[in-house]
């Protein structure tokens, strides 16, 4: 079946293709009675403009575009960007909206998939994730007029045209984990953490040393890894090792993965979990409840994340006005990990 | 910074808007030498024709697309599609194709995106995965003319116009399960099955039972699930229950979430892995390696079926004949959960 064409429903309408054109997109040069009747073809066949036509037209692509920026392949198993998605798919399917999806390796590839999208008119706008502590994405978006929601901060877009965000507080969300340390008796504390360089690992680990000092707690290590399993499983090692005799008794790790490796790297030293080391994964997932022990974990919904960031997007391309949406503070979700 | 347009061109080349058209797309009507100055200056300015406009002139909207339909919204924590869609993405970006990406929980949901994007051309071709016993949609899309790949079966479009696949033999791989199964001693074998009505769930379950029956093992039970952990528990727990005193001494998982779940409920029931009972998941994850003891199970990597299914898809669009490819079969990974 081929697509309906404006000269099919012309055809059918007996009438001049122009007339059709005329008709379907409400210019004079027809009367009302062959508008109506255009119409009620264009309908029986199923005609609709195509998304090229539509875009020229009204200049909107009605899409929007996120670019996946890890140096690594294993952002594959995070649970974190399949549920982030999903909850941005969740409004933009509502909006007859479509996502641009694309993963690359390097920040210079994401500024190229960027600046494609930008000069094709494939997106409207684009989301940005991951900020980093040196980030010049926001700016050169905002340069090239291109409407942009960052997720996990506020600082580096404030004030810039057409940047909104979605805020998280990951200062907040540590010292929640701390403080259950704390609580639950803990005195020598470290930290493996994500990658080096972006605000939320950084914001993380100064939370992480402030909030110790403040309850007492001695930090013995705060390490950056890559988010994977094996750097979990490498750094726990070192940490272990490194504290040598006046153990470390606590371990907060960045997502589920490096937990994951770090309970592996807790077994293989002989020791016991939660006797000897307690551990708390900064992100929950299934995983953490079936290992053994089960995992402590903060819990939030990336689902909710992407919806929120979705959302603020087409606010801000409809508004031609920056949104600013703040997350929910995640919860605690204490389990075997932390206490027998 | 605005995008430069056709005027900025024809102000620095001092020559009309119409002469720059021409120029810029090979008509006659202006001298070589202003058509060589044309685009110097085009190419200086940093122009490129839009993507709407390109797609109006070449018919062709550079993109393909993926719906992901599955009844719950636990999908995200599976392992596969991102790393499947990791292996698209590797393709297309090298090819300067996008992908549209829709999550849907219906069915019927995913026929209308389907419809959407054929009728605004949206896209070029779609990737269909999850084939059902019953499955309309590659008669539907060879139908509409708009080119696919199946991911997972043959059977369902064979010779179907504009239909081509990436093969998987899933039935081939089961029988390495059951064979491990039969090699490590066992003999009261269960299955915990994903949705009912995926081709490649009912050809595990067929190739279970035929290989179980072959290999002189009694096939105790046969569950169908929704792929998540919480089935995985519950499923495990009516097999283990039902079972009774004849106790069960093996049970295969579709997924690895699943697996978890099984894993779970054993220990629940007081038994142990593997000594009382053997567990295998169909795929593999890092979890898997770090849960205790550590899951025996399939592997291959889902990245590669994506690689396939965009090369078979980008090859059947450019070609306009069905490409079909056979995905390698997995190799089993014995660990912990097979063997003391």
């Amino acid at each position: 079946m081929k697509r309906p064409t404006i000269r099919d429903i012309a055809h059918a309408a007996g009438v001049s293709p122009g007339a059709v054109s005329f008709a379907l997109n409400d210019q004079p040069g027809v009367s009302e009675a062959t508008r109506a009747r255009v119409r009620k073809v264009a309908d029986e066949i199923g005609w609709q403009p195509s998304a090229a036509a539509r875009a020229l037209s009204n200049n909107r692509a009605q899409a929007v575009g996120l670019v996946i920026t890890r140096p690594t392949d294993t952002i594959s198993n995070e649970g974190f960007y399949l549920r982030f998605i999903a909850g941005v798919e969740h409004v933009l399917t509502r909006q007859h909206q479509s996502l641009l999806l694309q993963m690359v390796q390097t920040e210079e590839e994401e500024r190229l998939a960027h600046a494609r999208w930008w000069s094709g008119k494939h997106v409207d706008g684009v989301i940005l994730t991951d900020p980093r502590e040196q980030d010049d994405r926001p700016a050169a978006l905002a340069h090239l007029g291109l409407p942009c929601t960052v997720v996990g901060v506020s600082t580096a877009c404030s004030g810039l045209a057409g940047v909104g965000s979605v805020v998280t507080d990951d200062a907040k969300a540590m010292r929640r984990v701390v403080e259950h340390l704390h609580e639950t008796g803990r005195h020598r504390v470290a930290h493996v953490a994500g990658l080096s360089g972006l605000v939320h690992v950084e914001t993380r680990r100064r939370a992480f040393r402030d909030v110790a000092a403040e309850e007492g707690l001695d930090v013995v290590a705060s390490w950056t890894t890559d988010f994977t399993e094996d750097a979990g499983r490498h750094a726990t090692a070192e940490v272990l090792r490194d504290a040598g005799e006046e153990h470390v008794d606590a371990i907060v790790f960045d997502n589920e993965l490096l937990a994951l490796g770090g309970l592996v790297a807790v077994h293989d030293a002989g020791l016991r979990v939660p006797e000897d080391v307690a551990l708390v994964s900064f992100e929950d997932s299934p995983v953490c409840r079936v290992v053994s022990p089960p995992l402590t974990a903060l819990y939030r919904d990336p689902a909710d994340l992407g919806r929120m960031a979705a959302e603020a997007l087409l606010a801000t391309i409809e508004t031609g006005v920056a949104q600013h949406l703040t997350a929910p503070a995640p919860s605690i979700v204490p389990r075997g990990s932390t206490s027998g």
